[in-house]
C-alpha cells in the first residue's frame, strides 16, 4: 500500500498511533462499566478543553449533529440571529431557518461581524445568537467574548460553534458566557471523524424545548450520562469513544496550555511564510477580531489555478485545502490542527513553496525559512 | 489486559480481526475518491442484503438516526401506524410521536401483531406504517411482507426496521414493498456501532417533506452519494465507513446465502437447546409469525434469578443479554448474529447451562448436545 496522503487541512487531521489502535480491538458493551469510564475520561478532559463545568455530551455524529442539536433543543420558533462571516456560519442559518424565525446578520465572508446589527436584533428581541468562533473557511477568529458579553446583557442564550478551535485555541466558554458550545472529534482533538461534543449550561437546560429531535435530544443524553456508568442513550460509536479517550488522554499528557501554544505558534509561523511569499492573508481583521490559530488562509497570486498549485503539493504527498463556494480558485488554506508540529508544518510550506513557484509565481522570499525562524 | 467478553447479546457483536484492523489506519480525506469507492462497495453489498435496488445512504450515527430519518423525511405531520409488539416497536412509536400523528397498533410484547387493527387504521386514512421485522426486545420475526401488502394495498408508505434482520436474515425490501428499510452497523453485518444504513424507494422520495431536518436530510445524502466521487453531505465516521467496507466484503466472499443459512441454524440450535432444557421461548407465535433467527428469548424458570445466572455466565467470559424493561428478570435473550458460529454457540449454550444449575435449575435434557447435533 502507498504511504497515506499528510492531511494538511482544516480536518480531517492525522490520528496518532495510538488513538488509531484504540479502535483495533475488540467490540465491548456499551452498557459496561469499562465504557462508561471511558466516556467519563472524555468528558473531564473536554470540560478543560471547552472550559467549561456545565454537562457536558458526545453524540455519535458529526459536528453539524452537534450544531443541529444546539439549535433544535433550545431555539426552537424563537428569534435567532445568525451571525454569518462563512461558510459555517451559514450552516448555523440554515440550520437555524429549519427551527425557528432566523435572520441572518450578514458579512462578507472573511471580514468582520456586524455587531452592531446583532445588537440591533437583540433589541428587537432575539432570544438565541449563534456564532461560529473559528470560521474555519475563511481563517478568521471572531470575538467570542464580546458575542457573549452582548448576549448575556440581553438574556439571549449564545450558541458558540468551536469545531476548529476548541483542544487547539483558547476557549473559555464559562468565562464568554457560551451557553452551548460544540466541538469536533476530527478537528484540534485529532481523534477520528464521527463524534460532537456539546456543553449544555443550566441557562439553556432551563429553556430547552419539550419537542426536541429524538436522535439529537439533549435531555436524554444529558440524563444517561449523569448515570452510574456513564452512557448514552442510542447505542454509541464504540470505537469512536474509545479513541477519543486516548486523544484526550495525549491533550492531558501533552497540557492543555502547552497544546495551545504550539497550535499557535503553528498559526504564526504559516502567517510568515505567507508575508515572506508576499501573499495577503484573507482574513481582513480588526481589533476584535484575529487570524485564526488553526487554520491560515491566503489569497492565490494572479494567474496560479488552484487546481495546478494543489496538484503539486498533493503530488508531493500532502493535502492542503482550497476556497469553498464562491472563494474556490481565489484562497487556499492550510490547516495546523491536532497532532502536527514543526515537521508537518514545514514540510507542507516547502511542498507550497515550490508549487508556488511552478506555477509561474515567484515568491518574494523564503516562506520557509520564514516559518523555521518561529518554529525554532 | 485481560481477555475481551465474548458478546452474546443480540448486538453489539463480535467484530472480526480484518475488520477492526481496517479502523487503525491513517485518516484519509471523506472528499477523495479512495473514500467514495470504500462507500460504493458497502452500497453495493447492502443493497443485495437489503434486497432493493433502491437507493441507500450511509448516515454516521446510530439505527435510532435511521429510525428517526425515516420517520422525519417521509412521515411529517401525517397520519402514522405504528406496530408494536416490543421494545423497538415502542421506540418507533415515540419516535413518530414527535413528527406525526401517531396511533399505536399495540399487541403484548413478544405476541403477533394485530393486523386487523393495521387494515382499520390504514381504512382510516394512515398513509405511513411502521414495522419492527426482527424485535429483538422479546425474539420475534414479525410478518413484514403481509405488512407491506397491506400498506401497498391502501397506498401507505412502508418503513421496516431490519436493524437485526438485515445481513443475517432473507429480506427482500422491494419484493414486500418496504418503502424506507433501515439497518445498523454492529448487528448481523458484524461492523462496529456507529452507523445507520437507509434503503428510500422512489415512492418514498416522492412524498418527502419540504421541511426535513438539517443532519438527517436523506434528500441531502442522496443528492452527495449520487456524485462522485461519492460522499456523505457532513463529515462522515470514516474509520467506521472503512470498517464496514471490510464487513462488507466478508459477506461478498461468505455469499449472503450461506451467511443466512448459518445465521438460520444458529437460531435453531439456540432454539433446540432450550427446548431440551425444557424453557419456553418467550414469544408466542403464529402462522404468520416466527421466531428470530437472530437472537433467542427465553423465559426464566421459576426461582433462577436474572443476575445470578448470567452473572456465572459472564464469570466464564460471556455476555447475554436479559430482559428489557418490565420483561427484566423474566426472560434472558441469546443473539446469534454477526461473524459468530458454531463454536461460540457451543460455548455460551455450555456456560448457560451450567449457570442454570447453579442456580438451582435441574435442565431435563443436555441443551448443548442438542445444539451440537444442530450444528455438526
Amino acid at each position: 500500500m502507498e504511504k497515506e496522503l499528510l492531511l494538511m487541512m482544516p480536518g480531517p487531521v492525522p490520528i496518532p498511533e495510538r488513538v488509531r489502535l484504540a479502535m483495533s480491538r475488540q467490540a465491548i458493551n456499551h452498557r459496561s462499566a469499562e465504557f462508561g469510564a471511558a466516556y467519563a475520561d472524555c468528558v473531564r478532559v473536554l470540560k478543560t478543553a471547552f472550559g467549561t463545568t456545565n454537562d457536558l455530551v458526545v453524540i455519535s455524529g458529526s459536528g453539524t449533529a452537534g450544531m443541529e442539536a444546539a439549535i433544535a433543543n433550545v431555539a426552537r420558533d424563537k428569534k435567532i440571529a445568525c451571525l454569518v462571516n462563512g461558510k459555517f456560519g451559514e450552516r448555523l442559518y440554515k440550520i437555524s431557518q429549519r427551527y425557528g424565525q432566523a435572520t441572518e446578520i450578514k458579512s462578507e465572508w472573511g471580514t468582520p461581524l456586524n455587531l452592531d446589527a446583532l445588537r440591533a436584533q437583540l433589541e428587537a428581541g432575539a432570544q438565541v445568537v449563534t456564532l461560529i468562533h473559528n470560521e474555519t473557511s475563511v481563517g478568521i477568529k471572531n470575538p467570542a467574548e464580546e458575542v457573549g458579553r452582548l448576549c448575556r446583557k440581553h438574556d439571549a442564550l449564545f450558541l458558540m460553534d468551536g469545531i476548529t478551535s476548541i483542544g487547539g485555541d483558547t476557549v473559555e466558554a464559562d468565562k464568554w458566557g457560551v451557553d452551548i458550545a460544540i466541538t469536533g472529534s476530527q478537528k484540534c482533538l485529532a481523534a477520528p471523524a464521527g463524534l460532537a461534543m456539546v456543553s449544555v449550561s443550566s441557562r439553556a437546560c432551563e429553556r430547552m424545548t419539550k419537542n426536541p429531535p429524538f436522535y439529537l435530544d439533549l435531555a436524554a443524553y444529558r440524563k444517561s450520562a449523569s448515570g452510574t456508568p456513564m452512557e448514552t442513550p442510542y447505542t454509541p460509536a464504540v470505537p469512536l469513544f474509545l479513541a477519543l479517550r486516548e486523544a484526550c488522554l495525549l491533550i492531558d499528557e501533552e497540557g492543555l496550555p502547552a497544546r495551545i501554544a504550539r497550535h499557535q505558534k503553528m498559526a504564526k509561523a504559516v502567517q510568515a511564510a505567507a508575508k515572506e511569499w508576499g501573499l495577503s492573508l484573507f482574513p481582513k481583521i480588526d481589533a476584535l477580531h484575529n487570524y485564526s490559530s488553526t487554520v491560515t488562509a491566503m489569497e492565490y497570486p494572479a494567474g496560479v489555478k488552484d487546481d495546478d498549485m494543489r496538484g503539486i503539493v498533493k503530488k508531493m504527498g500532502i493535502v492542503i485545502a482550497g476556497g469553498q463556494d464562491h472563494l474556490k480558485g481565489k484562497i487556499f488554506r492550510i490547516g495546523s490542527m491536532g497532532a502536527v508540529s514543526a515537521p508537518e508544518i514545514l514540510a507542507t510550506l516547502a511542498a507550497t513553496q515550490h508549487a508556488l513557484k511552478k506555477c509561474g509565481y515567484t515568491p518574494k522570499g523564503c516562506g520557509v525559512g520564514a516559518a523555521a525562524e518561529v518554529l525554532g
